[in-house]
Parts: structure tokens; sequence; C-alpha cells
């Protein structure tokens, strides 16, 4: 205290700064901010991953009625175990047994505030001083915040885009040193809308393997596959290499809110148990906070009991909404894509400024498309390290994806060069 | 990769190593894997602050209604924005305006996981290097884990327990320093029954102001008093200190599964924003995760349609059971309480071990009455550094809190000295 005016020695916290300029949530926020205003025409939210606003996305009613049976029973009205409620965590080990080789228990499975907080676990278990991780370029932000919050170091591979954007597996090699301890595999991926064969998942396990560093497998969009390469789980090869492999029913049933995610340990050979990774997971979750009790309570219900023609409609409705938001980037020249997506929700377009008059890059694209069309979209710059690409969300409803496209078109006539 | 046999380069992070053996859901997990197996007779589980589990303890219908209604509206099924869906928060304000002379918005309120997760918050938001914080001890062990976790240095004041467990406000004074950011004040109190007084409470807000710090003020039992001193949130001093205020629905509504708390800043001077803890706080919200966005929909309903009878419900039989086992407590002379609870859910208890033959200490004790009583007490010795206290949750069934202070007065005369 001096003079007698007041002094405090509290501060905000530097390394919690920066996370909102990185981050999609920030960025879109960022985007809506500069929406037309007096343009009546509704926005169109090509951005995000989450289409559970639209009525062709409604989760399913068998899951609904799942949650509200666990509520009414008052039995999870409590907290949690540590790791999730036992019947929930069977549950699942059992919808991801139906495409592994072996057999997990409810052991190897921890139930998660959705998937983002088991990124959050995963990079806590893994972390010490001085190590470093892998992670995908393009990838998701999430996983650069949290290491930067662990102080786990970063280091960028590549995915390419002339091979489906796969992993550069040679750069992978060049990158690794004694201080690396895991790889992230996004798979379907975001923002790519790629889908891995099983060779390449193989060879991506063989290389980790030949380095000694764990494979965090990142399967939140899984099943959500529409091409014609099928969904493999990165567990398959967990006998090549441990892998902690993430997911959650945000984006399989529509239903991100619902915060419900899991980490499980796919490592037959309990490699992760032996060397203290299993106990860190646990030491994360017990000062940590669980999911909702009575939605985990009713995940047995809503992984066992949703029907088929669910996933069906589901899975016909993205491929539809793929192939229109396809046919419309196809009629503006500066946007091309090096392929088709096959599963997730997004397509990552390469932007051609040379073309346009008055952009100088994806962001300033981006911003002007807010504001003069109302139609959100994600530059890939800022959000993913990739100067120049969108990210084109086409979850969402069909003619909503259609109506994007036409406006994106005329975005592009009004600003395309005059030859 | 030595002699072909693999190598690898991940191992736990020692951090997350000891989280278990000094976490109260660690210890209960102890304490249970050591119950009589024999015993025909249930489990009295007086160990944890959840009394979710019993008929008369189960939460108003008007709540669970409007979960249900917020699930069916499918309005909540996506994503919430970074700070919770604004209604929620708005509603958190009104709620805290009714005990504050001045007004809190919408802004002030960050949606939680529970209050673990504000406390969560409320640690990453101060912290940064060098820094150290005051915890009370007793206290809630949480908040050690997490500092540890966030490498904040933790410096301990005593509460005096022949004050009614207030603040030794002149043991904060000595042990604070240039480096210090932040007291914790949990009222009404746990591991104590304790409930302070406005002046204690002045007293503390100024204690603070003097040294430049600010309060963080866990109100998770707010509301749940008893005895003769009325709950003052720490919020009324806002303008002589600037305090995060912390609280939940868990305790008040009885539905810690619900996993849905807040943060909101009590500051009418503005001052956490000018210092960068607003800031802080967003982005820590950023990198990690929400409620479930239906139970944060749900929230303007519970909060301002739950009849006051069923607190007066809820009180009653905390008052009630109180007493039963305030009066079971005194049949037991090797147990001597202090004070008598005010409020919360639990009274903390010591024990003179020298009145017994064959029990060295707290721990000895609660583990051989669980093995031969099968009632649940927490050791307070390495629960909350209290050597030689116990902790005994009355929140429990009436019928239960008897049978539990009939055995443990049962477990005293085959373990007392004999004369
Ligand atoms: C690759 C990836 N991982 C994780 C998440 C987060 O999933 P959840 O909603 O289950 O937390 C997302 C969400 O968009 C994602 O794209
Ligand atoms: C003092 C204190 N703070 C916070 C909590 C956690 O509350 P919640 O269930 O809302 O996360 C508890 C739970 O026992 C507690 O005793």
């Amino acid at each position: 205290m001096e003079n007698g005016s007041q002094q405090w020695r509290f501060h905000g916290n530097n390394r919690l700064k920066s996370t909102l300029t990185i981050s999609l949530r920030g960025i879109i926020d960022m985007l809506i901010g500069n929406l037309g205003t007096d343009d009546p025409r509704p926005i169109i939210p090509l951005g995000n991953g989450d289409p559970s606003q639209f009525p062709c996305f409604r989760t399913s009613t068998k899951a609904e009625e799942a949650v509200v049976d666990a509520l009414h029973s008052a039995k999870y009205n409590g907290y949690a175990p540590i790791a999730g409620v036992l019947s929930a965590r069977r549950a699942v080990a059992n919808y991801l047994n139906r495409d592994l080789p072996y057999k997990l228990t409810a052991d190897d499975v921890y139930l998660t505030s959705g998937c983002l907080q088991a990124i959050e676990v995963a990079l806590a278990a893994v972390t010490h001083p001085g190590a470093n991780i892998l992670l995908p370029r393009p990838g998701f932000t999430f996983y650069e915040s949290r290491a930067a919050y662990e102080n786990l170091q970063v280091r960028h591979f590549d995915l390419l885009p002339d091979k489906g954007w796969e992993v550069d597996v040679g750069a992978v090699e060049a990158l690794a040193d004694e201080n690396t301890v895991a790889i992230v595999i996004i798979n379907p991926g975001n923002p790519c809308g790629s889908v891995y064969s099983y060779e390449h998942l193989k060879l991506v396990a063989e290389t980790a393997r030949k380095l000694g560093i764990l494979v965090i497998a990142d399967e939140v969009y899984s099943h959500l596959t529409f091409g014609n390469t099928p969904f493999v789980p990165m567990g398959v090869f967990g006998s090549i290499v441990p892998v902690l492999s993430l997911g959650s029913i945000s984006k399989t049933w529509v239903v991100p809110g619902w915060r419900l995610g899991w980490l499980a340990t796919t490592d037959p050979n309990g490699i992760l148990q032996k060397s203290g990774i299993v106990e860190s997971i646990t030491g994360y979750c017990n000062i940590t906070t669980n999911p909702a009790t009575f939605i985990q309570g009713s995940v047995p219900q809503i992984l066992e009991n949703t029907k088929d023609e669910f996933f069906s409609k589901l899975i016909g409705t993205l491929k539809e909404a793929a192939e229109k938001c396809m046919d419309g980037i196809k009629e503006v020249p500066c946007l091309t894509f090096p392929n088709k997506p096959e599963g997730s929700m997004f397509v990552l377009v390469k932007l051609n400024v040379s073309l346009l008059e008055d952009i100088s890059d994806d962001l300033d694209f981006c911003m002007k498309l807010a504001k003069e069309e109302k139609v959100i979209i994600v530059p890939a710059g800022i959000a993913f390290g990739m100067k120049n690409w969108v990210r084109i969300t086409f979850a969402c409803e069909i003619s909503a994806v259609e109506e994007g496209m036409r406006r994106i078109k005329a975005f592009y006539q009004r600003h395309a060069k005059k030859q």
C-alpha cells in the first residue's frame, strides 16, 4: 500500500491470456460479431461442428428417453465414482469391443465430460517436464491449448492434402526425439473430413512403436463415415502400440451439449498400466469433475437401444449435405478441395486469393463473407495453421447448405478480379 | 530400443501420483475396502457429504421437472457458450442478488461443472509462478490437490475450535507475504459445521484488503444453516475486498450428481476486471469443458420455482439429524465436540485415544470401526491435517444416524481402557 491508495497483489494468469484468440469458439464468436446487421436474411452457420439445432439432426428419442429414465429413477443424483458409473463404463467397453480383435472391460474405460475432457485427461497423464507431443497440422486446436497449459511442448507434423490428408510418416520420424511421448491422430478427421484406411493406421501404429511413443486416437467422429473407406478404430492396432482411444456421444448421437465422453486404454499388453499412465489417468480424474451422473446412468440404454435407422438416416443426411456442399464449391473458382470428404462433418477447402480483387487472405475472406452474406465459415490460417484454406461444415439442414453455397458464389462474383 | 526388446519413452505424470492418497474419495474408498464382510447389518455411511441416496433427501420434483423440460425442448442439445447459457447465468445472478447490497448481472457469473470446477477455475485464474495461497486447516482437500497441480504454493492458517472454528486472523497476517494472492474461506464450513457471523466475515474481508489479496469464498453449503447464526455471503463485503464466490446446486438441492455450479465475481469496484483475473477466468473456461447444456437450461426454473417447503423440510431434517448425532456423541467418552454444528452436513469431533486400549490414532479408529461396525466416518488426520479428530456426516436418514451412533458407542465400550 502506497500513499493510502489500495494496492492489490494478484493479477491474471498469463498462461490463460491468449486462449481465446486461438480457439475455434473465440474465432467463431469474432465472425458472429462481424455479421451484417441490416441484412434480414437468416445466418447460415457453416462454422462449427454442432448440427443439434437443426430438426433433421435431432437426436434419437431412445436417447432422450434413456436420460429421462435415469433421472426419474433417482439412483443417479449423487456423486459418481472417480472413473464413472460402472454400468456405463461396461457399456462403453462393449460398444468399443464390436470393432476390436480383443476385449476391453469396464476397467479400461474412464468416463469424461465429452471428448474435450478426455483430451484434457490424456494430455495431463502423459506430460512431464521437458516432454513433447506430436500433433497433426491441420488439427483440432484444443490440443494446442491444453498442451500449452500443461507446458507440454508441441511439434507439428503435416497431413498431406494430395494423399487424402494422410499422416506424413517420414516427417513424424524426423520430428520425434527422446523426449517425445505421444502422437495424436484424429480419425475421421477434423478439419479435413478424411477417413484413414486400415493400412495407413497400421503404418502409423508401427511408426509409433518404432519411436517408442503412445498413440492418442481421437475418434469423436467414429462411425460418421459416408465414403468408400470404412471406419477402423486405432485400438485395432493396440498390440502393436498402446493407444488411448478418445470418444463421445457428442457427434454420433448429435448431443454435444450432453457432455458425455470417454477415454479407453486400448492396450492388450498392459503397457499403459506398467508405465504409470493408468495411475496418472485415475489421478487426474480424481482432481477434476465428472460428467453428470444421471447422464452416465443413461449410457447403457443409449448405446444399446438406439435403432440402426437413426444412424442410417444421420449418415444419409450427412452424405447428401456433403455432396451439395461439393457441388456448390465447384461453382466457385477461387475454392478447390483436394479430396471429397468421406467422414466427420467438414471439408477443408483451398482459397486462391489471387483470383480475388480485394481479399487479402482467408481471414479477410471469412470476415467479409460474414459481413456481406451472413455465412459463417472458419478461416483455417488462425484456426488450424493452414493459411489461405477455409473449413466448411456441411452438417446443416440441406437447404441451408445450398443457400450458403449460393451466397458464397455471389460473394465470389462480387469480389472476383475483372479479366 | 535395446537388444531388440521394445523400449517405451512415456511414463506417468509424477504430479498425479499422490492425488488418490490425500483425497476424500480415496480415503472413503479405502475405508469401504475395510468393511467387515461377514456382518449382515447394513453399512452406515457417515462419511461423505452426499445424502442424495436417502428418500428423505430426495430433490424437489420441480427441479427434476425443470431438467426434463429443458431436455424435451431440444433447445439445449448443443454446445453452450464459454461462460454458460445466458438465461442460466442471469438466474444465478438474481439468486445471489437476494442477499447482496448491490446487483450482479449475468456477466458476473460463470457456470461450472459443480463447485469443484469453480475451484479449479478460481485457482487457475489466480496462479502464477511463485504465487502462494492461504488455505484453512481443517479445510477441503480438493484445494490442496488443485493447488499442487497448478504449482500454487499452499500456506495453512488454523481455524480455532474454541472460537467456533473462526479464522485465526493474526495467523493469516503473519503467513501472508508479497507473493500471496488469495485466501480461501469455506462458509458454512466443511468439515466443521461452522457458520460465520457478519462481524467475523467482515474482519476477514478487512484483513484480506490490508494484505492486498482476494477472497475465494466457497459457499457450496449456502443456506444450509440450522443454528443461531444466519448465512451471510462473503460477497456482502465485495466493496471492501474483491471476492470470487463459488457455489452450486449440489448441496442445497441435494443433487451433487447433476454437476452444476458457478463462480461469480462479487466485486462492485471491478478490481478483478482491471487486474486481469476476469480475463483469466474466461481463458480457463475456454480450455475446459462446460456443465451439460440442458442442465444449464433448467437452472432458471430450478432456482425460481423450487418451493420454500422443500428447503424448510431439508433444513428441518438436517437439524434433527445433527441433534441425534450430538446426543449420540455425548454418550461416547472418547469423543468430544468443541461446538455444535450450525450448518453444512458435518461435525468435527475430537478423539481421545488415551481412553482406548488398542487404538493408535484416528485412522486406526476409523479403519477398525469400518471393519467391526460397518460405520464409515472420516479420519481427519490424513483427510484434513487434524490428527486425532474425526469428521462425522449427519446428513443421513435419521434412523441411520441413530443406529450409527449406537454402533460407535458399542465400539467404544469394546475398546475402552479397563479401569
Ligand atoms: C477432433 C475433435 N475432438 C474432440 C472434440 C470435442 O468433442 P466433445 O463435444 O465430445 O467434447 C471435437 C469437437 O468438435 C473435435 O472436433
Ligand atoms: C467445501 C466444498 N466445496 C466444494 C465441494 C464440491 O461441490 P460440488 O459437488 O458442487 O462440486 C464440496 C463437496 O463436498 C465441499 O465440501
